[in-house]
């Protein structure tokens, strides 16, 4: 059994993590913190979880939280996380961090996108990178893992595979995605109010989107040579789900039965990575941690679609996941 | 053609009154009214009028509107409007008013409701209630109309006639209803966050709503005796549209063919009220003026089911209704 | 370890009953039925299952499932579970039937609404119904479990307490109930294709909805007197949940606080009957076993509200509760 | 006024497309047409045009309508359009075709992409495709004009004045688009079923879509050398609205301001495509005929994303604008 605290508990990612955590034997939840006043059942302000989840929503410091839990799942904002992350580590406790804190390697590059100084750059390029598919093995020794943001999951996933087997080029590589509107968070706006987004379909921080270099690093690293890809983030008129429509170049005309037999061979014993022939939508992996992946070729073109929902595998399902290789439980426990 | 000025033009009933407004050939919008600095054109506001109205958001003092405009449409809330429809209509200009400040009769019922005293009590009780079907003759000469709320319109056409005809008993009715997201306006607030109502379906206010003596005192005009109903507001996760099931008790046992007459016979001349025989959804009135009615006898109960567009015969439209009536447009003039 | 079989695999509830079996420890699905040709795989008519379940869709006859399965779960409609049932049952086979077909007790009831002969009669009155909330102890011993109603359930469980308790007069009972469309099913039909159902929200079938007799039924049997309910069925544009609005009349005049008291009380041991002092949303119970009841007293006249996942806690989650207690796990395996 | 049948009256489109007649002035609708045996109302089928169209569902030959009407809208699918489109011309009366039957300049293509052989191959090449945007000069004197098709609207408008103005490239151009379910049509099917296609997103027909020939057609055209497009359709949980995100190469470095100025020079006089600064929503353009269209350089590759309402600019608004040429009317009437 291990000791858990959730930092930052009143937003979606949160919320999906407890309802997660609750089916998991060997999670036990401690501490739910926000800076709410007078220390709400944290029933208030998710009612669906009355009667499941007793705990107070607590302001705690620091040395609170290290003295109550051996796991924090950080679900605090950028630049936050990382204000509180060194002393969590410091005082003993193991973290996965939500934010995009630790994601980057470089600190330059944070500053560019993020628009703010690292705190703790040191930890820059050291720090594991949550998606086992490709990096299970330094997820159990790790003290921190940042957990993947939600766009670069699928883009990642679905293009990597290509990229390491030298199909398609790293060049001029597009990423056009699509996601719910849980993406952008509980605070209230226009922009996400219902009756601006409802019935309709737009695309939003093209060429500015904060998730562009997080693909570009995994997709360089896993081409072995630079990767700059065109990212087009879309808001749907529904809940959950992202689906990523990308589009590659061939390195040399090759058939559709080609790569997705490299999908299929690179996930053959991947728990959550699900390649199908079929066009997968994303209520296909809706409530559950998988990814679905497909390719086709088009007019000599490489096209990858691959969705998720991302609040489970686009957020806390990838978390618990990472969390059962951290503390030994087996990775698909409570995620099936 | 008629000067026409729009307060409080950033909400959703401004922004469909414009576009209706737009199609009226005796329309000239010659001012559009909002808080916001700068006097940004209101197609920053609402993108869908680019190239459509190029007029600024102006913060205009009443001196400023009553110079420009014959007539007002104030889309401002309440106790906002009634500060300065005296002035407007002082000054010579006519007024349309969608807020509840000059529906009720009663200084008292207002202050019980709305939790503020009346700052122009003299005024009610003397205001027509700009529900034509109802109150037509006195509209063409009013100098301020005020325009019905989105609820109460789909449960006063729906009884009144049933309530004049002394088929129903005026105690005991029970009007449930349900509303898309639209009628909670356009301030981002957590309760109509898209993932908040998305796929949900609730209550609310219920026992409480503002609505409730509005309907109270129609009805009870309508019955000639006090009416009191039980009144639910509910949420439908759609951007437009309300439905509303009414239950009530025959003063005698009565046919569905006899409720449907009286229905029948009551709108027989009316453009805007559609009394079927099918049971109607809130998408057959959508994007129109209409308000559609069918009545059933279950088990010996009374039913009606009507439904109409919350933003357009629950607001705009109504209010253009309204305008045609008060300067000598064809009453369905740009609502057809 | 319990052998299952389930008959009608293609629609949504056998979907949704899945999905929680596969988390169940004790279940071990061995078949599911269907008339598709061919067995394909079950993933390909529902591709979320991809990978979870490899099963085809087989067309077993009755002696086949008998020899394979120690428990049934029966999603076929009304007229085919019964023509089966009995011969299941006869070979030891216990049966969860999702179908209407023994949930009434009078075999003339079942001919009126349902407009054919039952063909098994004899089961009718000793079939317990599986609501575990008011008849527990009969169903662990049960061959034959009527799995309840969707609509059903959210009106008994919210008015069974009061009527048990005298607090509310068992004529003139209101049942206003608000669907999504899941609860249609799946064979695509005009009235639940997108463009028809999306963005409206419409009644159907009043007056002569199937679940009325059901509602009737139980409420009776709580009351101790003949119950008719007005019972109004409607469609809401989302998947799933049903929120149920009721309204009676108090036998003498009573608080909110001893309404709300006598459903704490009545439901205080039961692990999925919320009573909530809130108003709940159906999204507050998506994806959940749970159902929420709160209540209100509106101008003398006693409003109950409760709400379901109409697939969960209105179909495949009260199944698998009554398997649970069937077969002796816990009463909750699977299903928090 | 122009005596007007419509072939084909129980889909969407014909919906759509008798709302915008009941608008126009010089309109009268005297025929509409369908299968349906008994010649019910066509309120039956289309619940909201109770009152407001009395007609018959009839099902006429072509002399009959020859007959009656001046103008024939066809909303027939491909093939049945053009087994009736060369009797209805030779009568003279003048046809708009909503099918894609006479689109295509080459027979050939057609059959590749239809699997069928034309039946009527002279009129391929010859007859007027109605964007009036590229082709307004040809529209008044054609007896036939070929509707465009919805997806084909946004990619053509959005890439010609590129393609003409040499500022991409006319190979590698990738055609990302994104529609409402309204554009499958209304014959009752699996995939738009409510439960299916709500709360998901995905593609479908991938690289066999019948637009493919259509978007490559024109596109070539404005190049003046082949286009081939990648072509990826998806399908959105909104009633109405495409959104198309293409990508394409600029011939040599180009700023944004560039393609803008291009964008709004070529469109300067256009009644019904809006050139815009910000990032448009599908939800902009909807219940309008207008096209609206923006640009963006992203790390040197050329984006432009165009939306519109795919029953009105899409196919009934389009019609209408054809019709209004064609018929002399103003080009706008109706459409504003």
């Amino acid at each position: 059994m291990t000791r858990i605290a959730i930092l930052g508990s009143t937003g979606y990612t949160a919320l999906e993590l407890i309802k997660i955590l609750l089916r998991h034997p060997g999670s036990e939840i401690v501490a739910v913190t926000s800076r709410q006043e007078g220390q709400p059942p944290i029933s208030t302000v998710h009612p669906s979880l009355t009667h499941r989840l007793e705990l107070p929503l607590e302001d705690l410091n620091t040395a609170e939280i290290v003295a109550r839990a051996e796991c924090v799942f950080s679900c605090l904002p950028h630049g936050a996380s990382s204000a509180v992350v060194p002393q969590l580590i410091a005082g003993g406790t193991r973290v996965v961090d939500f934010s995009a804190d630790y994601r980057l390697h470089d600190a330059e590059v944070f500053a560019q996108w993020y628009g703010q100084k690292h705190t703790d750059p040191d930890r820059l390029g050291k720090t594991v990178y949550g998606l086992p598919e490709l990096f299970r093995e330094q997820i159990p020794t790790a003290k921190l893992v940042a957990n993947p943001g939600c766009y670069p999951t699928t883009a990642i996933l679905a293009l990597s595979p290509l990229l390491k087997a030298g199909l398609i080029e790293p060049a001029d590589i597009i990423v056009d995605s699509k996601s719910g509107v849980s993406g952008a968070g509980r605070s209230p706006k226009l922009t996400t109010l219902y009756p601006e987004c409802n019935e309709s379909f737009s695309a939003y921080n093209i060429g500015r989107h904060r998730h562009t270099p997080e693909i570009d690093q995994f997709l360089s690293m896993a081409a072995g040579k630079p990767v700059e890809v065109i990212f087009t983030p879309q808001l749907v008129p529904m809940d959950r789900g992202i689906l990523t429509t990308a589009y590659a170049k061939p390195t040399a005309p090759v058939t559709e039965e080609k790569v997705m037999q490299t999908l299929q061979d690179f996930y053959a014993d991947e728990p959550f990575v699900r390649v199908v022939e079929h066009l997968p939508g994303t209520k296909d992996c809706a409530m559950t941690n998988y990814c679905d992946i497909t390719a086709r070729v088009v007019r000599g073109r490489v096209m990858t679609i691959s969705c998720i929902d991302n609040l489970i595998k686009g957020a806390s399902g990838a978390a618990v996941q990472n969390f059962n290789l951290m503390f030994g439980y087996p990775e698909t426990m409570a995620l099936q």
